[in-house]
């Protein structure tokens, strides 16, 4: 190059303002670095498709490679393939969800469709409200369009309608910056706790009042182990945007979602989907169409639940037996995740490395909250993708861990060089899970 | 609802600025309402998959189905499946580019590469170069975070690097506003043009002199149907980002495109990448390995060539025979289109509904320009999917709407309504294809 070039570090130079905030997670760094075939993984989101029977698979890909060929790899609309949409309104039908096709998009996952409202609705600078801690990809999709998420605690009944409602307060009626409340109402991750039916009709009716959308994701809603299931926002107001994938019920590898909107918010997203994608996969959309029409696909589902059921029983017993007094935890009736909330002065994410040495792997909680510090002393665990014995074994090793750390703290408070926990219990724990408002936290643990 | 309720219209209000101001496609609304069976497309960019072995198919699927079911059904990493991404270095290989895997990732599609491209590098105001006119995908795909988008017209050499280096002196050396300059060197769409040696050479030299990365989309490389291969611009400096995909040689319904790029600029992509959609379709990325790997791909591309080469000379042919001689047009040495340049007096995007009339369909050129207004008297071809005898039938029919309308203007012209095209011919043509800085136009037709 002649020497009057300029020379630069382009990716330095040249990246854009929202992602040069984006910090490469640590977590996932130290996972990359952790390939150790002993170590227990409590740390993933995944279903454990070894489930998923061989004749249900050929059965679903038949049509694809067959018949529709020509169709199945051929671009499709941006919407979505009819015939995939038309499979989706009756799973909404069995939820308790009346929609037709045209208020269906078909996208790349639930994670698409999690970018695609964020780029819709979103400005620089606008108010998103959502749980806290809330869904991990939730927050990155939304960050690349630089909102203001504002977290509202949960408790063992969801998201608290008081505190959503302080919150609502500060920002006013018909604030034009306030766009979205996003909410999993069901076996929330990384809470894995249900919203009770009352706040579900509160949340509506505070929408209508402060004038905003509800974004309903619901990933988890069919895989529950006790109790009733209980009817989503979305059949109690049409306005509401909903969101479903297949990837907990079927198959994540096949990157199939969906938004259940109004007409004249699809017709928006529609605008954002064509330079986003052009269109999902057809190949794939003609699979999830055809699993769900030709195969047992409801006793499939039995059998996740049956055996998803015994791994979260034997990860509640196993937290029971081993884990100290001090840690409480949550006890969801459905879903993947058990959110576990040590003493404050441990830091889950410092805490990570011993874990790894130990043999175990889990999320820290501050990966679950915007500004990347509250939730430090949580941890999501998962109990979908190891056997029964491997969970007992990996909480064991877990409980080892933490062990340790307390027992280092108890001697730093022995020393009176910190808090006794008792004392510092109401005081921290409204710092260590604090909204914005510094609201008091809430006991998650029942 | 309480009657204190705050009533609104959620969409309008809520809608983010980038979205507001892109306007739904007038010409996609005609083409739906379009749905009689004689109507003859030319408007496509679809690739002829009936052209695909069966047996090609079933021996691509048969991996994703049976031995590594429980890979293809899960969720893959970010960048998408290690044994796809080396598949996709032979690809590149073939080409004159050498590249590892760690250099590659795997998109839902380029068009999807374009997106995370523009998330990463893109702030709002920012100066992005495209030909002009330039895919409209790519210009949709950017639009979402709202740059400034500078064309530079082409001629039948590729991007004009006089006119480049004249909008550079604008934009002056080290502009931090300058992001990327975006080219399709080879049958460019919808311009069909291939950029020569010289000028890729020259580009290259620019982007060092000023600052700026390039970045080639290289859809139609493949698919030339005279001359000898172009070296790719990536094989000529590193830092170029790639972009590919398996839609026109393999299967747009699969939806995998790839990027080729320096790792530290990958490393900045994954991170936008997490939230746009976790990861790809890993069903996919297997089916696309295998169909690499395990069938005479080779063979099957050739077919594409012949029956795609067939079709072109029966398009450049029926031109000759039918289209008046007011009318201008590319001569493509592959790819998938023509593009069609007419005095500058006709307005193709108000001509399309006479043209439905008769049975054709085209694509307006505005709709290439990011101005909206720039391109109305051109109109882009497509050469790829319908039958040679249909081609003819369609160039025919549209040359009888032209020249309807050209006889209309005749009658404008005789009455001294508006200027003779033979003295219109230098100043209109430099306002229709101008470049914001009046730029004179290129001749397109050879
Ligand atoms: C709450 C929530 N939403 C969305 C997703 C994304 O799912 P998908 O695989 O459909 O992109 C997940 C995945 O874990 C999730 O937990
Ligand atoms: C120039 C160009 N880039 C990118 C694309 C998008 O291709 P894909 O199907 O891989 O998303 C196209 C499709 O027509 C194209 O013409």
């Amino acid at each position: 190059m002649p020497s009057a070039h300029i020379t630069f570090d382009q990716t330095g130079d040249k990246i854009a303002g929202r992602i040069r905030k984006m910090r490469p997670s640590a977590v996932r760094s130290l996972f990359a670095a952790a390939v150790r075939p002993d170590i227990i993984s409590l740390s993933g989101g995944m279903p454990d498709v070894s489930l998923l029977p061989e004749e249900s698979i050929r059965d679903a890909t038949r049509a694809a490679i067959e018949d529709e060929r020509a169709v199945a790899l051929q671009y499709g609309g941006t919407d979505g393939r009819l015939e995939t949409r038309q499979v989706v309104c009756g799973l909404m039908r069995d939820l308790g969800v009346r929609c037709k096709p045209d208020e269906v998009m078909l996208t790349t996952g639930a994670q698409s469709a999690l970018d695609l409202i964020a780029k819709t609705f979103i400005d620089p600078g606008d108010i998103v409200l959502a749980e806290g801690p809330t869904y991990l990809g939730a927050l990155q999709a939304f960050s690349a369009y630089e909102p203001d998420v504002r977290c509202i605690p949960f408790d063992d009944e969801g998201m608290r309608m008081d505190l959503l409602e302080a919150e609502l307060e500060r920002i006013g009626k018909g604030n034009p910056r306030l766009k979205f409340c996003y909410v999993i109402p069901n076996f929330q991750n990384p809470g894995g706790v249900t919203m009770v039916p009352e706040r579900r009709k509160r949340l509506l009716e505070l929408s209508h009042e402060y004038g905003f959308m509800v974004v309903e994701d619901d990933p988890y809603g069919r895989l529950r182990y006790d109790g009733g299931h209980m009817i989503p926002l979305k059949a109690l107001d049409a306005r509401v945007v909903y969101l479903g994938t297949i990837s907990k019920i079927f198959a994540p590898g096949l990157r199939t979602g969906w938004i259940v909107a109004p007409k004249d918010v699809l017709a928006r997203i529609n605008l954002a989907k064509q330079g986003t994608d052009l269109c999902g996969s057809s190949f794939d959309q003609i699979v999830v169409e055809h699993y769900f029409t030709d195969t047992p696909w409801e006793r499939t589902l039995q059998r996740f639940l049956s055996v998803y059921r015994e791994r979260r029983d034997a990860m509640l017993g196993a937290l029971d037996e081993f884990f100290p007094p001090e840690a409480r935890w949550t006890h969801p009736e459905g879903g993947l995740f058990v959110w576990v909330t040590l003493p404050d002065y441990v830091d889950t994410g410092s805490m990570l490395g011993a874990a790894l040495d130990a043999g175990v792997t889990y999320v820290p909680g501050d990966s679950f909250y915007p500004d990347g510090v509250t939730g430090r002393n949580c941890m999501r665990i998962n109990f979908s993708y190891e056997t029964p014995e491997n969970i007992v074994e990996a909480v064991r090793r877990l409980a080892k861990v933490i062990e340790e750390r307390l027992e280092l703290y108890r001697v730093f408070i022995a020393a009176g060089a910190i808090k006794a926990p008792e004392e510092a219990e109401a005081s921290e724990n409204a710092t260590a899970c604090a909204n914005s408002d510094g609201s008091a936290p809430v006991d998650q643990s029942r």
